[in-house]
């Protein structure tokens, strides 16, 4: 039996191929260096045998681990790792790569290619994929699936990217109340195979409405003359198709589920959604806060070309200007106090920046409370009084270091005394915002992860500018 | 059947304790506003039957729930609702809450009350949790369970946070190759019940050494007189104790497992990871990045007391303190450019921020690509090209806009030519910090999340500042 290491066997596969598609670069200069006759039979012949040892290399590799190399290889590798997968290989690789790599390997496979890769999928992944695929083949594919299928894609579109509809499968097996244990093993020893991850038969009536669910080991712990309807749970965690994933995610993590049957508002049993379509949201999900977090809006792809990455900075450039720019004005106000002491232009970026920083820590600690329902109406007023005193403190404290640090370099107690006074108002003004405007953002229905951070920054910026060169006008100049 | 939304059934709970704490907070007041007769007999069975009603709606959440709910009670209600759950509750409660809820539950109940709750624990809890115990009670415990129950717990104190053999449980079922479909069927019926999220058999030699993995469908899809051998698994995913944790979740996620065997290095079977712990592991995983991401270094709670949460956030606004004197010299430097040109002054934190936050999203990506073994030796020449053409690209675009702003503002073309080109360089330096440092961070071993930040803010700042005013010196003044 092997036990290497998942994470090392995925490495060394990584390796292999890289090492393979070197070669294939090689190759292909000095192919292109050399002049005609030179181009001999014997170099055509490795060159070949070199793709071929990569396309049987790729055959043994896991869908899963395909689409991390493939994401993780720059576009001419790309392109030639994709052509040379097998279709079913493909269809599920398809499947697993981000947004990003589906379209440039869509956008880089002729058509009958793409058909028979599309002939390879599954109905959950066909209604997945649907929209990435050309709109020809779209239609012809539709049109050969079976009436069924059909309207699965079709009542699977309208559940929009975050929902637990979009997480949904079919597939699903089901029996009766009144059936037995006996009766229903029987029946799953007909069907030869069960679906992936179900680890629970659903129960229903005979209008499709869910009873209950009975969980696969029931039926190898009681007698085969049990009925159904007294072994089975009949209070089990439901979904409803219009729910937010990230609620269903978090009652699989509570309530330690495989998996979960989905209903719709009468209660009729429309499909089921597996831990690992869960598991997979959440690591998504959790990705693409930290990229939000930093102003990355959609699924940007670390190899996309490069004026592809700059067009998706642009929005977050131009608002960084923005309130770089209104900050910047604040100091504008002030030119006339900086001419006559200028050692105020060194300082001030000190008292915006040690604001900016503890705020953020505060908003990090806000984000995470609000999404796991942490931070109520009730216990608001108890965080703000929290997050002054800390303030408070750290403001005293770290103030105090830095107004002595600046009366040393400067000769001067009085502008040491105004900058530990900015700090520790840039920290108290800091600690309101931080806790408000994620509060606000999640109220008004935004993600707090992806405004809370800019507001801040710009308000303690600003803030901590006016605050520091508004007293030094005062007390110095 | 109930078919409440799971979301939606927490917070109804939620509210109805925080309802019952309302009104035990305003009893305590009138009671204790009141003088001595008044005090009377009514009033104090008003205030015991309301902790009554408390204590009955507690004992119908599900634990984590109930986790939940204290994680955001603040000090006074979280004890209140503590010492009203049950025994066996707050055994399983202990388990699920964050580290530092569960030292403050802990602080403030007394050994008899912890004794009966530990008295309730399963081993893998009690391994778990023994370190937060106190010492007493933690000797009494461990001096009263069984010898393998104790060596169990020994085993597992050496695996470190983090590592797989942290998640592990030792509750595995295991099987002969050489037994039959029916025999194992009929020992599990023997069993009764089987182990949470156990999916399948674990099929071991006479010397333990792991065989397969016989997941328990096939017991329900063969005849009873299949060998094992035949329809068992053969070539599972094995996870060794001392992996990183997130290597197995990353197997688990690409592989869509329910659970996977752990063994040691002589492929011995040491007990089983499931995909609940799993899960929990790569949510606090994420919430612990996007802390660290801010500063933070523990698990820091929302409702930790004021001083305690100060404390914690004073390595990293010292270490913020620091950097920002370091920039705020290289200001310093020019302080004579300054007071010849004032305006340096007010636009120099928008070279800075600019560079600032690009470079931001760039480590966002960085950070990403490395989590997923998408970097490797290969393509980091790559990564630094394609990073530096979006540079450059947005280089031009930005900094021509801030150059045409500043030469309109100041009506000096010069000025907003040394402005555009000192945008354009420090996006170009921005660039290369922010690919190069997440990666020396994590070939260093060390976490890119964590210092890849404050190292590139660091940079952009001094960089911008020296930039900018340097070429301000040389081509203005």
């Amino acid at each position: 039996m092997r036990t290497t290491r998942s994470g090392e066997r995925l490495q060394e596969s990584a390796r292999q191929v890289e090492a393979l598609l070197e070669r294939h670069r090689v190759l292909e200069q000095l192919a292109q260096r050399q002049e005609g006759p030179k181009k001999d039979l014997l170099e055509a012949l490795s060159h070949r045998q070199n793709l071929a040892e990569l396309a049987a290399r790729l055959r043994g590799l896991h869908p899963a681990d395909l689409a991390l190399i493939l994401e993780a290889l720059p576009a001419e590798d790309r392109r030639l790792v994709w052509t040379q997968l097998q279709p079913n290989q493909a269809a599920q690789v398809l499947a697993e790569v981000s947004e990003s790599v589906r379209a440039f390997v869509l956008g880089c496979s002729d058509v009958d290619a793409l058909r028979a890769v599309v002939r390879e999928m599954d109905r959950d992944d066909l209604a997945w994929l649907a929209d990435s695929l050309p709109r020809g083949l779209r239609e012809e594919v539709y049109h050969s699936l079976s009436e069924q299928d059909r309207s699965w894609i079709a009542s699977q579109a309208i559940w929009p990217e975050g929902s637990v509809g979009h997480l949904m499968t079919g597939e699903t097996l089901t029996v009766r109340e009144d059936e037995s244990v006996g009766g229903a093993a029987a029946e799953l020893r007909a069907h030869k195979t069960l679906p992936h991850q179900a680890d629970a038969l659903f129960v229903v009536d005979s209008r499709n409405v869910l009873r209950g669910v009975l969980p696969l080991r029931e039926l190898l712990l009681h007698p085969p003359e049990t009925a159904i309807g007294e072994v089975m749970n009949a209070d089990p965690v439901v979904l409803e198709p219009h729910e937010p994933a990230h609620e269903a995610s978090q009652a699989f993590e509570r309530y330690g589920l495989v998996a979960a049957p989905v209903v719709d508002d009468r209660g009729k049993l429309l499909g089921r959604v597996s831990v690992d379509a869960v598991v997979d949201f959440i690591r998504r999900h959790s990705e693409l806060a930290a990229l939000k977090r930093a102003g990355l809006s959609g699924e940007e792809d670390l190899f996309a070309p490069a004026r592809e990455s700059a067009r998706n900075r642009w929005v977050w450039l131009s608002v960084n200007l923005v309130t770089a720019f209104v900050a910047s004005r604040v100091i504008g106000l002030f030119e006339e106090t900086i001419q006559g002491l200028v050692a105020l232009a060194t300082l001030m970026p000190i008292v915006a920046s040690v604001g900016g920083n503890t705020g953020n820590q505060t908003v990090a600690l806000m984000i995470r409370g609000l999404a796991l329902d942490q931070v109520t109406r009730g216990n608001i007023p108890h965080l703000v009084r929290k997050e002054l005193s800390v303030a408070l403190l750290n403001g005293v404290v770290f103030g105090s270091i830095v107004g002595l640090a600046a009366s040393l370099l400067y000769g001067s107690y009085a502008l040491g005394g105004v900058m530990a006074m900015a700090v520790l108002l840039n920290l108290l003004v800091a600690s309101v915002v931080a806790v408000g405007v994620p509060i606000v953002l999640h109220r008004s229905g935004r993600d707090p992860a992806q405004g809370a951070s800019v507001l801040l920054t710009f308000t303690t910026d600003s803030m901590g500018f006016f605050i520091f060169l508004g007293l030094a006008r005062a007390f110095l100049i």
